[in-house]
């Protein structure tokens, strides 16, 4: 079993959709991406921080799912990071009501010495140089890694960004920050820019509307897993990166192929994820339910054109 | 060879996108449509009108392409259809800046003898009272009706709409117009609301980021072509409409499988036609080139999860 070092936060989300409020719960891009990734045969940790406020019960949860939550600080005197949103009727709109980094706002992250050679590595949304100082500590050169980022990164800290792309092996970004990131106008121009940076492969999510891959002078498109009713959009896109990183850590070697297979978990665990609010649905599912739309996708999307 | 009786506008259009002017040039959704067609093996008529103003090279450009106008009907002292529009730099935005209805105000559709055997039947986006019309004209029910329509009839003819839908096999509609016409949240509510309505099928395209095909109790997503470089969308929907006409009639028989085909030549036929300004890139558009981008659909599209 191979293992798989995420660095992200975990944190508390109070999310308000239409279909409700979640008031104060587990959230995190690194709670999400190790959510996504317990349910393949990789042992996941998480280097993360929280503060003495964390709720217990919460690292129970995870230790549950199979990760190893010993790497995630725990500061005795600090709060967690707290962030408060309200998604608009239009998923792909939200607004922030809230942001307090609390212990964030210091976070210094430690790997721990029995991971510093872990075989893969997901960099969760964070800033790039606390992603860079993740990989500055390893001391084996891992078989891939993978990050995440977002606009935010882009506005305020493009060079750092810029840097920490040259040093992964697969990007995973969506449309609206591909574009701003290459300063192209189609996804095709932004990716070939983006592959320049250094990365042999980019994954571009549409959300709803399925991912892109490009890489290896090939082009994959896939839809999305179609979700009848979505109740809270939270962590998708983590619980994507986490389902993508989870499917190939199971598998031998990294190929364009095996590439493909993983954007297609990623969008069936993703697809989990955003029909409750949080991560309730990622806790209760079962491999069954993984495998039974893994096998409707391929229903869906099969042609024989 | 089938025989394909469309009907719709054959028009002028004045185009502006971010990447120019089109100037006064052919349009219309009879005219896409048939265009499309023209590339299978159907025998494709025109049901439609224009005024003494028409350039009749206009005519002999669709006749060259197979297509019989005959049943064009010219009002010599009337004006043809007129549209300016200039799309946003978001290409689902549209500013509407003149529409001159002229000879299409009183049209009155009259389908020749010869064409009321007509093995199928495309009813472009019409006055739901023309289309009905153009079906009440017919001597044999044909093997299918595929009926286009959009939101402005749903909000100024929508018990016509309703009856009209009840009349056809198949309705292509586009992701807003299905919400709307249904009253649904979800495309999946908003689908199996219009099966309802009577139509067999449900085609549900959502531009940029694919289609949906819904009956026979069955599921069909699938990405669009990815195009590089979007000139002008005008007619995109028409030509999908009329790929998916024209490739279905070259099939011996109507299911769930040749509509998933249909689908995709539908697809990459829209692929062309947003390529150039206007009809050009319909014009010239040759079937090896036809071929060569249902392969590339079929390599970007393909997985072996």
């Amino acid at each position: 079993m191979k293992k798989t070092l995420i660095v992200g936060t975990v944190a508390y989300d109070d999310i308000e959709t239409n279909k409700g409020n979640s008031g104060k719960i587990l959230g995190g891009a690194g709670t999400y991406i190790a959510l996504a990734c317990s349910h393949f045969e990789s042992k996941a940790s998480i280097v993360s921080v929280v503060g003495g406020d964390f709720d217990k019960k919460y690292l129970e949860t995870l230790k549950e799912k199979g990760i190893d939550t010993t790497p995630i600080e725990i500061v005795e005197g600090g709060k967690t990071f707290y962030w408060k949103g309200k998604y608009h009727k239009d998923w792909n709109k939200r607004d922030t009501l809230a942001t307090e980094l609390n212990v964030l706002a210091d976070f210094n992250p430690i790997v721990p010495k029995e991971f510093k050679e872990s075989k893969i590595v997901i960099l969760g949304n964070l800033h790039p140089i606390v992603q860079s100082s993740v990989l500055d500590q390893l001391s084996k050169t891992p078989e891939y890694i993978i990050l995440d980022t977002m606009n935010f990164w882009m506005d305020t800290a493009l060079l750092e960004l810029q840097k920490i792309i040259a040093r992964v092996d697969i990007i995973v970004i969506n449309d609206e920050e591909a574009l701003q990131l290459s300063g192209e106008e189609s996804l095709f121009s932004a990716a070939e820019k983006i592959l320049k940076l250094g990365p042999k492969y980019v994954v571009i999510k549409k959300g709803e509307h399925g991912s892109m891959l490009f890489g290896d002078g090939q082009f994959f498109v896939t839809p999305a897993y179609p979700v009848n009713e979505v109740i809270d959009p939270t962590g998708a896109g983590d619980t994507f990166a986490g389902g993508f990183g989870g499917y190939l850590s199971e598998q031998e070697e990294l190929s364009f192929e095996k590439l493909k297979n993983a954007i297609i978990f990623g969008t069936v665990m993703a697809s989990f994820c955003v029909e409750s609010f949080g991560t309730s649905s990622m806790e209760r599912l079962s491999k069954e339910e993984v495998f039974s739309r893994i096998n409707k996708f391929k229903a869906f999307t099969k042609h024989s054109v």
